[in-house]
């Protein structure tokens, strides 16, 4: 187990190596810390190495100049100026939320930018506000449309954070896929056989083999297959990727950029970087705050009071686990796996610095 | 076969005699009509008997007064006044619309409304603005979360309609579950088994059984079960039920009034008939409205093109099969069932006309 706080600091001084500037470096290691709290480890920590693999090779701006390029009252259009998704989606989300605050909502789409951690990072930044936060963004693509063996889109997640009165906030924070990447690669790592509905082959056929993206496979829509309405996963990545993409001048479809830096970027780009879409309502913009509250309240009671299939323990609102989760391992430390460690300590070295268990 | 005029003209007839005002009889057939139109019959005239047992109920208010309750730039509250969905939700995306114009997106809520057809009608009255346009509703509860057996949500459909150039729009309509009430109605009708990952029986287990809802069972959120990520169906519905009815002050989850007029209103009402929510973005808000079209057209093309699993004949973009069925039915007619058709002459009966095929 290592502490919550070594981890971020670590990070943090990985940040200022790379040439970000103090508040940048702070904001990008909180940011990517908050995955490994909520139990998204694929998101987390993990991607340290990738972030400063994709600076080495001159795809991330370590110092970059966010900038509002096109604008209305509750919209804006921010060039992210390849700086780390983790600094750009904040800013950004920040820029929504002040057009909330005299619009009554705010809308962000983001082209030029790079990973940006958890989508529920940058909507929970809303709840402080008394608002609800909206974030989404595109990715590398894995996922094949309904009835198609191309990959077109990315996981594509969506992000819907709901402030409420005495109960925790609803939290909604899923990849529009059947399965997200990092759960497949927990099967990957065991080697053990994924249930079908998750993946396709490279003729497009359902299959239980974990490896088969490498071999021209397919991740699947949220559905799975077309009798599961597959197609109304692919509906939710096309318009995540139309949002994040299509609105901000960013890369959309098959041309969005990979994470990892060995991966050669696309030929002929559409756009520049990946896109991000932030959102923010001001709760008070529809009701008074805390009747809206005391609704929210009400619907989670009932929720969560719901009767249960037999052997379930209960009803879960969106958010419940991500929370169990972190107050856990800010108690307890956070669990690395070995490859990680390894990774981590040689990341340190190169920057004339230890990595060691606290 | 059924001329289209033909119907719409009796629908509209329907509506006078109920007592609607010309101007909210032409629209409610309009939209009624525009279901059968893209082929989702469940959701067009077979229900206008359904509609009008409400009103006979007193449970629909032929002369609604549409207002803005609460607003700010880019939002508002609406109250439909017990009116027709089916008048209430065009006004209502209006207005989202109209502030669209000025703040660069509108949002508007809706309380106090009733069964408003396909979200895709009012979607898509956002397109000739050149831009993108949202509709969600809530509904009564036929679908169990995640874990539970108990309905707590409805089928909470979304629609998105985004603009292109040359290329038909991009429009998204779908339900928020595995399959939507309707496809059950069809195999219930020809007494056929439902794929697993559907419906849940009373204990919360999977079956074929379609006619399960009958006894306690429930229709499964999209994804099916949780190895499949039906609580990402779950969150998705929630969402819309608290955007449609948190947001307005209209009942949401379990209290939300059921659409036949036979079954009585749920007790402890928490606000006041049911729920939507609309929203339109200006796409020059974000990017020069012509440039944006032009990368939809892009987009649509490239995954129009995708290389397509052996047998299926294309990759189809959202919309492709309504807008086909549409032109389909526009030259040919619209089939009816013999129980819409008995159905019909009835109703047309009671109101002193007749019901005939021209």
């Amino acid at each position: 187990m290592y502490k919550y706080s070594y981890l971020k600091d670590l990070s943090e001084q990985v940040f200022l190596k790379m040439g970000a500037n103090p508040e940048d470096a702070t904001l990008a290691a909180k940011v990517l810390l908050s995955a490994d709290l909520r139990g998204v480890d694929s998101h987390g920590i993990a991607r340290l190495s990738g972030y400063i693999r994709l600076w080495e090779a001159s795809r991330v701006n370590a110092t970059p100049k966010v900038k509002i390029v096109h604008e209305t009252p509750s919209t804006a259009t921010v060039d992210g100026d390849a700086g780390l998704g983790l600094v750009v989606a904040p800013q950004a989300m920040q820029i929504a939320i002040d057009k909330a605050k005299i619009a009554g909502s705010g809308w962000v789409s983001v082209k030029n930018s790079n990973h940006f951690g958890i989508a529920g990072y940058h909507a929970m930044m809303a709840l402080e506000n008394d608002m609800i936060g909206i974030a989404m963004t595109n990715a590398s693509p894995l996922v094949a449309p309904t009835f198609s063996v191309d990959r077109m889109l990315g996981t594509n997640p969506i992000a819907v954070a709901i402030p409420a009165l005495h109960q925790p906030p609803f939290v909604a924070d899923f990849s529009t896929t059947t399965a997200a990447n990092g759960k497949l690669e927990i099967l990957q790592r065991k080697n053990l056989d994924a249930p079908l509905g998750w993946i396709q082959d490279k003729d497009g056929l359902t299959t239980p083999d974990v490896h088969a993206l490498k071999s021209g496979g397919a991740l699947l829509p949220l559905g799975g297959d077309r009798e599961h309405s597959s197609h109304k996963g692919y509906c939710l990545g096309s318009i995540v990727d139309i949002f994040s993409a299509v609105f901000s001048g960013a890369n959309y479809g098959p041309w969005v950029p990979p994470f990892v830096s060995f991966l050669p970027l696309p030929e002929n780009p559409v756009g520049e970087g990946i896109g991000h879409f932030f959102g923010a309502f001001r709760i008070d913009a529809f009701r008074p705050a805390d009747e809206f509250k005391a609704h929210m309240d009400n619907w989670i009671g009932a929720f969560r009071n719901a009767k249960t299939v037999a052997g379930q323990e209960k009803v879960l609102i969106p958010g419940d686990p991500e929370r169990e989760i972190q107050a856990e391992r800010l108690a307890q430390g956070i669990p690395l796996l070995k490859p990680v460690v390894e990774d981590l300590k040689a990341l340190a070295e190169k920057f004339g610095m230890v990595f060691e268990k606290v």
